[in-house]
């Protein structure tokens, strides 16, 4: 793909993922959707808004690259001729949407064989889209569009680090190493979901480790954290499209000093 | 205070945390207070942002009300002769703040006696300002004023509960009355600091469940959940006003469920 579709199809990625924000917001804080829900009734606000987001994304999809496939959190995947597959997680963050707090986002990958080649993260409540492709990330907000750049501070001891929940380490082996880094670092903050790594992309914090993730969860996020400089891996540092447990640094020196600590954790 | 006085207050209230609003989106995600933190310099960004957001609220406060007492996190007391007492914490949710994850408010509250009369949180990020007074709770933002009301469901089966932090808690005896409360509930989700109370008044959540929090931490949150229909008190069921270990609850039901759990932790 050369540089001009790339950036056709991040724009066209933006575009569909923002017109999914008007859904989202219809049912974030919703009182109809609390009610509901607190009606102990089978009305689950996060699946309904997390269908009707997928459904009209891949309506979209579909509508400009009929060639391409699918594959969404919610209706599985629909394959391709052209060899591009669109990843969809229509919203990631549940606990941070069903609880209020404007953690959460849309995200949209366009993948070739295991590489996401653009992805985007909207969240429509702050009103922030986040970019990445072609080595460059970008974020775009009421003030504009400005370059994401993570930050070069490589000491671990001056380490702000994010991490979703603590449920995301079951294993004991998982668990000793993740608390020996958190150990090392300056920080560790619970919360943040896709919008820790947005976070990290700005320059706010350094890492990002978690466990448990599926392959949607992540593919969208490597272009924009790899395109503000930061380095995205499993914690014995291959790919993470698989997803799995992730470790998302800063620069280079900070991801093999998180290493250190997380790799050789027998599965 | 008659009621026409206690609007009036808390009118200034809002108006005091809003104009410090600004000063702290100076600091908040910049990448001159970041570069400076990193270099490992003796700059810290959220003090300096808690001390120049201080100093102006209680130069404002003064000229407001020369006769009131002031107390703030970072300069400690000023005795008044009115009986009335103004609290403020700059910045709430230091580690939010740090991290460029907009969970962090400033706080006002103004307090006769051991209690809060009016309170607010101003959250200038998402540009929302929530206030309680009176018996009502209110949240402004850019689409208006709008009145808040907890969650009326009693199930504790069905609860969002929120922390900020998991080593809230350091006695194992808390410990166990907490992850007992949070093994009856639907969910559990950490972050939040002043926001998760802000959450709780919107009908979002339905516990907030806390350690080792200071009199300032809480104070001015007290209106704005008890205003929205919420409880709050400590967990023997007492004042919440010294801080110490809380427990906010969406409704008086709720409250005496999680009670049941928090209840006589020795100390």
């Amino acid at each position: 793909m050369d540089a001009e579709q790339l950036d056709q199809r991040l724009e066209a990625a933006v575009s569909i993922a923002e017109a999914a924000g008007p859904i989202a917001l219809n049912y974030f804080r919703s009182p109809l959707a609390v009610d509901d829900k607190s009606a102990g009734g089978a009305f689950d606000p996060v699946t309904a808004a997390d269908r009707e987001i997928e459904r009209q994304m891949r309506e979209q999809i579909a509508a400009r690259y009929p060639e391409d496939g699918i594959y969404g959190e919610e209706e599985g995947g629909r394959a391709g001729a052209s060899g591009l597959r669109w990843i969809i997680d229509p919203i990631d963050g549940t606990r941070a949407f069903m609880s209020g707090m404007p953690a959460w986002g849309i995200l949209l990958g366009c993948v070739e064989g295991e590489r996401c080649l653009a992805g985007v993260v909207h969240q429509p409540f702050l009103g922030e889209t986040f970019t990445g492709a072609g080595g460059r990330a970008e974020v775009r907000d009421a003030r504009g569009t400005r370059a994401l750049q993570t930050r070069a501070s490589a000491r671990l001891g001056d380490a702000l680090l994010y991490t979703t929940d603590p449920s995301m380490f079951p294993e004991p082996a998982e668990q000793r190493a993740y608390e020996a880094l958190v150990g090392a670092c300056r920080m560790r903050r619970f919360g943040g979901d896709c919008y820790a790594y947005c976070l990290l992309a700005l320059g706010c914090i350094d890492l990002v480790v978690e466990g448990q993730l599926k392959p949607y969860d992540i593919l969208p996020l490597i272009p924009i954290v790899e395109g503000a400089g930061g380095v995205v891996s499993d914690w014995e540092g291959g790919a993470a499209h698989a997803g799995g447990r992730i470790v998302a640094a800063a620069n280079p020196e900070l991801h093999a000093q998180a290493l250190g600590h997380l790799r050789n954790v027998s599965s």
